[in-house]
């Protein structure tokens, strides 16, 4: 039996992070991960020569931590492609556009625009770190944002254009949305806008050798000794003195505190002994996973930037949500992402392969022209089929969870602390807050002695 | 290692009315059950000499399954008390009125009269088999039913009594619900009034010696050679051939085919080898049992019955929201119950027992004289902090779910198969549910041969 200070459930980014922070100050650590990799919801490969982020792959303003763990790391960032005109598909119909917001006919712009800046007065008024401290949390979390913006957005086409954006920020149907879940969620990124943008905004920049590269050189600097995979934790045993780690290869794991960065429904797969409170309990198992797929196509030209079109897509339509330009930092490996989220991507995996890849070539043809039909390459990525993820991007909490269930996000379980991106105070969701989230489990064993 | 034609998982209703049944046709089965006792959901018990039934407790009109069961297996029902007024409580006054909808202010009770046709109207186009089917099911499961009620319960106060009864049928707040499930809900049930009516409804008759002698009678059949308590199971092995379920104390089973008739939630905590399909997991990671905490307290007099009382009361202000009479069949052993349903029993665990006793005393006082402030016993019955149960009454669908992950909910998974209320084609969630759903699943297993 292994006794150290702290063991660390999940080698993603948040858990890495943990782990490394407390190893800096001193405290011995051990990493256990159910996967044979680490990197968990960030995991790039190679499509013929193509460096792809099979997951979480933007980093971008209003993250200065992820930078500032880029920069110790020393690792690389380069900008987002972003030139050229954008398409947008509305009906079966495509048009094109610059910046951020599709041009519609102006009546339908303008509630989109109206409706951005509603949603982003609304989540101005939470707090980031206790949405659920606001007098009208319940309110907003008994509605869904469906429900709720039909007060506001007439236009279906709006409502179109809408649905391609939560469809690849949350993995969702604005149906599926609480309205506070989407508020603390825009308010824990900065703004709306923040969430939607390429240029300025969360999509700014991508690591060269991909996102993963941040798990792989946190791992590489604990080395080892010190993160083990393929053990996915199946018990843990605590008192007020330690804590015992029970992996499925028969590894048991003593220490004083434990950090579970796991996905947050994920934990439901964990039998804690004692059980943990009703209310941690209940967030586990009320908790789930979006749904995400992502597919690549390689080329072997960039035709579409040939036209002066950027690569972005964003489709009303429902089977891809996005897509975006997914070269190489020199532009050399042609490739092109289409994203695929919500109602599409949950029975993705019933679809016949050859069908579903049909398809999406279908629709990247129809925005930037019919050799996107001949891909010298393709690759995808299922995240719903991913056991130790479960969905993509993130976790969603249904409506009447954020308001009575919040408070147990963080609040540590005796000598059991949460990490993961879903319980960051700023960026919840992406990559920064995954950071955000592992440093502050740290600091709270550290403050804990 | 065991071998046996079926292993069920879960020794509630609907498990053992699958092995009895299996059983019954020639099938050897071995039954395990994570508890130390059978039930699940339904357990009685004893308060100072009376009979209380800590979980499910009544069956009722419509429920032919159940009480062909009862009569099966030699047991007993008696009518639930229903005698003499009953009590609202809105905005902190108390009423009396008879009947199944309280008494209000002419315009109000309009409202709750309209707004329980319309639900039924709608109810009524559902399939009971397939509510998911039908073409307005993604748009009735993008919103709750809080939601979709303030279009045409525009009072308060009817939405307050409405609440009263989704906190006592579901465990949920009305901001909780899709309104796809509530609606699929009431369709399986017949009718809303069917919900929510003692005498010619669900709730008319109770079982002597409380509703886990249904369990105990059957698992008594089954014998203690094929129903093995203390043994959850911690991983499922399945392949074309056969099924290999393990338990936590190291017992291995084998046999032809499965029954899982665990809560739906809690197959999360179950290790499936090779993994369940995506929408199977999704769906398992999606639902989330109800909250529910059920509170006895026993006198020496059933004073509110000499008062014109019926002991029932429904509170709109959300603390308790209902009451009933909880007297043995002779009115011998007197005993109220309270029912804590929704956002009050989901913090139940946070409060001081002291505290929460003497709320629920108070209310009880308030509803039928000074006398509940002195019983001669208390029990309470918090079905959050049931492991094996995670919640109660039910299950509950976020929005979004039941439109694309109800076809999940039945399909067999190879060769294992769905048992447990909540997957029922008639009263899902009920006692009734239970048996139609382990009826169901015995059914599949002997037509597959």
């Amino acid at each position: 039996m292994e006794e150290t200070d702290c063991v660390v459930l999940g080698a993603g980014v948040s858990g890495l992070t943990a782990a490394w922070e407390l190893s800096q100050r001193g405290q011995s650590v051990q990493v256990l991960e159910a996967r044979e990799r680490v990197g968990g919801r960030t995991w790039s490969g190679v499509l013929e020569g193509a460096e792809v982020d099979w997951g979480g792959e933007w980093i971008g303003h209003g993250q200065p931590r992820v930078y500032a763990l880029v920069e110790a790391l020393g690792l690389h960032t380069f900008p987002t492609w972003d030139r050229g005109e954008k398409v947008l598909e509305l009906r079966g119909r495509t048009s094109t556009y610059r910046g951020t917001i599709p041009w519609m006919a102006p009546w339908k712009l303008l509630q989109v625009q109206a409706g951005i800046w509603y949603l982003d007065a609304l989540a101005r008024r939470l707090s980031p770190e206790e949405p659920w401290a606001h007098a009208r949390a319940v309110g907003w979390d008994a509605t869904t944002l469906d429900a709720a913006r039909r007060l506001f957005l007439w236009s279906a086409d709006a409502r179109g254009v809408m649905d391609a954006a939560m469809r690849t920020i949350f993995g969702a149907e604005a149906g599926e949305l609480s309205l506070l879940h989407a508020l603390a969620y825009i308010r824990s990124a900065g703004s709306l806008q923040n969430l939607i943008a390429t240029e300025g905004g969360f999509q700014h920049d991508r690591l060269r050798g991909g996102a993963q590269a941040l798990a792989l050189a946190l791992a590489a600097k604990l080395g080892e000794a010190r993160v083990h995979l393929g053990r996915p934790v199946t018990e843990v045993r605590h008192d007020g003195s330690s804590v015992t780690v029970r992996d499925a290869i028969e590894g048991v794991w003593r220490a004083r505190r434990a950090v579970c960065a796991v996905p947050l429904p994920l934990a439901a797969r964990i039998a804690f002994e004692p059980q943990l409170p009703p209310l941690r309990t209940q967030l586990t198992e009320r908790a789930y996973q979006g749904a995400a797929v992502k597919c690549f196509a390689r080329y072997e030209r960039a035709f579409w930037r040939e036209r002066g079109l950027s690569g972005e897509a964003a489709s009303a339509d429902g089977f891809v949500s996005v897509t975006f330009d997914q070269c190489g930092e020199d532009g050399a490996t042609p490739c092109l992402l289409a994203f695929v989220g919500g109602r599409s991507a949950r029975t993705w995996h019933q679809r016949d392969p050859a069908e579903r890849k049909a398809a999406v070539l279908d629709r990247l043809a129809a925005y930037f022209g019919p050799e996107a039909r001949s891909p010298t390459a393709w690759g995808e990525a299922d995240w719903c089929a991913e056991r130790w993820s479960g969905g993509g991007p993130i976790a969603l909490f249904p409506t009447g969870t954020l308001s009575t269930h919040g408070p147990a996000l963080r609040e540590p379980c005796g000598r059991i602390h949460w990490a993961g991106t879903e319980t960051a105070r700023a960026c919840m969701g992406f990559i920064e807050g995954a950071v955000e989230a592992g440093q502050r489990a740290a600091e709270e064993i550290l403050q804990a002695g």
